[in-house]
């Protein structure tokens, strides 16, 4: 039986979220009925990461296991002909029979976007979250890169959680750009998995810091759970999956010969 | 009688256009119904552009004389208050009695945006006009450039037009750049006025050379009239009015003494 990984993007804005849920829109629930649609297959899609109602993905992972004679080619085609148009498929790769696009994963890239004007963009209103107030961005670098590394990000987290609380955060910077002349403050934080809520949280306490309404000792009491008041939940709609990483960089962004159909690049840059 | 001119940014997704019409929303419309609620003034709102349905605007400019003793800043403040969230207030600011957004106008510039990944990114499928083929933007860049100087752009107008048809053409570039991964074919093109319709089909136009469907003599044909036959319009969603210049900079972008609450810069950069 083959086993396809697909490459997903996705805008959050109209889904209930990642999952399949019994009311609305879910993106898993989009892709289980294209692929039906093509393949006459009903199969389950496990997606790497799940994200909130309002995220969005531009490098989210699936796979699904099939036996299906179409191409890669035909998949993608096939899948954004039929996918409504919030929803895309970016690559197709064969990957191994014990693939699992969650349980594989090593590594996961979020971005958060905050628009950062004077006055909000209304070409972002969908995608950046506003803050009027003028960011100190070297006070945020310094504070998100005290995540880097082991933690116990329980404190980050929201509603019951499964097993370790434990996560290896690889990366965590934030930058301040431009674009048409918006000032932009761009939040990039990768590890091997997260918690439900985890980027979210920590984006929402890191605007304190910015905000200058806490310092680097009250975003480490935050973090290490000692002092909570100042941990606040940063809007869904500024977040997005960008990669998702696997052994090998089986990961549908790397140009290799073996790989995917429509393969692009998203790692950490704008 | 104070004359105060507002920078505009709008998503020209869901208005009818920029001027006011007897159905759906306009941008204008929009304006003069947040005007009278802030100020209780009735006043007709000047449009330095005149914009297509579904075309956006990061830099549209308006003028607006008034009795109001509001500041500019209440002004910003209070109109993006009360104005619909895919239209904005950039900035507002003092400008002479004879000063006319439309008439004292001096340089417009336009960006179009076309994704030219392998498949269309979700993210981008209302500002930007999707092109599966890869582009050839060297060969779209030598194309555009021969717009640049006075000429008659009859040939690229649609509709009866008042007046002279010659336009000066300052600026006119095509550059391919990479968003998040995703290929894009930007083409930027700055003009003292436009004609109805002529950015999008001297866009059209362009893409046919870029897909190797015409050379440069097709398209020198199509800009002469000798033979229209090439000519397309571009889809109006991937348009951008991005500045109005004014004598003296009025533009509401220079950071002047005397300038704009709100200001920021909007020159031809991604």
């Amino acid at each position: 039986m083959r086993n396809i990984a697909l490459r997903i993007e996705y805008d959050g804005t109209d889904f209930v979220g990642s999952q399949w849920q019994t009311n609305g829109r879910s993106v898993q629930g989009a892709l289980e009925a294209a692929w039906q649609q093509l393949t006459g297959e009903r199969r389950r899609m496990t997606l790497a990461g799940r994200t909130d109602a309002g995220v969005h993905a531009r490098g989210q992972v699936a796979n699904v296991r099939t036996d299906t004679h179409h191409s890669l080619a035909t998949i993608v085609r096939g899948l954004n002909g039929i996918l409504p148009e919030d929803i895309g498929i970016l690559a197709a790769w064969e990957v191994p029979e014990e693939f699992h696009a969650r349980y594989s994963a090593v590594r996961r890239e979020y971005r958060y976007v905050i628009d950062n004007g004077r006055t909000p963009s209304p070409l972002l209103r969908r995608h950046a979250a506003y803050v009027p107030r003028r960011l100190d961005v070297a006070a945020m670098d310094a504070a998100v890169r005290q995540v880097i590394g082991t933690h116990d990000f329980a404190p980050l987290s929201d509603g019951p959680q499964e097993g370790s609380t434990v996560r290896v955060c690889y990366d965590a910077r934030c930058t301040r750009v431009e674009v048409w002349g918006q000032p932009l403050v761009l939040i990039d934080i990768a590890a091997n998995a997260f918690l439900r809520h985890m980027v979210r949280n920590l984006v929402g306490t890191l605007i304190q810091v910015g905000e200058g309404r806490i310092d680097a000792a009250g975003f480490a009491a935050v973090l290490t759970g000692a002092d909570r008041r100042a941990r606040v939940l940063a809007p869904a709609h500024g977040l997005y999956l960008m990669a998702v990483r696997y052994p090998g960089d089986n990961s549908g962004t790397a140009d290799e010969p073996a790989a995917p159909v429509g393969v692009t690049e998203t790692r950490m840059q704008l």
